[in-house]
């Protein structure tokens, strides 16, 4: 049943963690005539946040850049809720990448490479997407990334 | 002539602001193919700017999530101007929300859960819509809050 | 060969830069079923980075505005790299502006406005866009705007 997108995550060694559920009046994702949308995804792990505060002031890049990680497996968690299965994404349409930042801050891109590598590892071809990164004066619950994203899906 | 979604508005006694025409060179909104893109609008309220500041430094969370709604009835006036009748609204796809912040604030889903609660309450399940909330350093003339949209429509 | 818009940017006296090639595992845009997605532009010219710092603290309006013509214009390269020819835009559909700046600067639409203006001086009606204008804390490489976009293509 698993197809070659859970294949290649098992071979990376990574599980989706759960996909959050809707909480209140807005949902998690939207499937609409091949485009599947999804919500801006926080570095949730365990159920809590597990990257909290600011680059440029106590988080360290490679910290910066697990968070974006997180923030990338959170996407394809709600993405395989949604689909069922991963093999139904044709393309990685977008990602809008926002790092909590200082004002001196310079390394926007560096951050949101975490979850842009990642997406490739897992997704191959499928996975080059088209991005934003910009630095944000704060994120809900004080995370230290927020990412939101765009499938094109069968 | 009112549709359902005219009678809701008036059963919540919400009156939806003028449309703000357009400004210069770019448009409140477009209309393509079954999708309506509705640009940044802020908390205005008889042609006026309502909520004005910086969550986290005077303006306090319940006066945000005023702004919030503000922001929304400002989309649903663009989306009437659009479409003339709210009820060929499908699907409310996305709200991006922009709060204008201190480093220190958390509670931006909060804040725009003002501008989420009232979409529901205004469309009921078609108002159900995929979201980001983030914290800005500034936003325009110094509003509490930008929101813009994305609606399927017919 | 060269079309109308080509024309265009001629008679305005304007080159457009060399479009930015693909960097690591995101890519400049992605062209899919009518839709083209631009992935946020720096205000580069000459390969480096032409406007940076903050507005509201040493980069002052003229110089932000330039700084988002410079973005627009490096969008449009990145429109041609992808389509060929840029007659085959059909609309420009939105603009996301996101400007470096300081907590009490208000003027973004004004920034936002060089990149606005300019799509409508060179693509005429179909330059009408909808866009967002925000603050942000800080920007990759300190660049005082970002934008992206979304084209409606043949």
């Amino acid at each position: 049943m698993a197809g070659d997108i859970e294949a290649r995550l098992k071979a990376l060694d990574l599980v989706l963690p759960e996909a959050k559920a809707a909480i209140a009046t807005y949902v998690p994702f939207l499937h609409l005539d091949g485009q599947l949308v999804i919500s801006g995804q926080l570095p949730l792990k365990d159920g809590g946040l597990a990257v909290a505060g600011r680059l440029g002031d106590g988080v360290r890049l490679p910290d910066g850049q697990d968070a974006a990680r997180l923030c990338a497996l959170n996407i394809l968690a709600q993405a395989k809720s949604a689909l069922g299965d991963l093999d139904r994404i044709q393309q990685l349409v977008r990602l809008n990448g926002f790092v909590n930042a200082t004002p001196d801050f310079a390394d926007h891109s560096k951050v949101i490479n975490g979850a842009s590598d990642l997406m490739v590892e897992i997704l191959g071809d499928k996975g080059r997407h088209t991005r934003i990164a910009v630095g944000c004066a704060s994120l809900p619950l004080n995370a230290a990334v927020e990412i939101d994203a765009v499938f094109a899906v069968d």
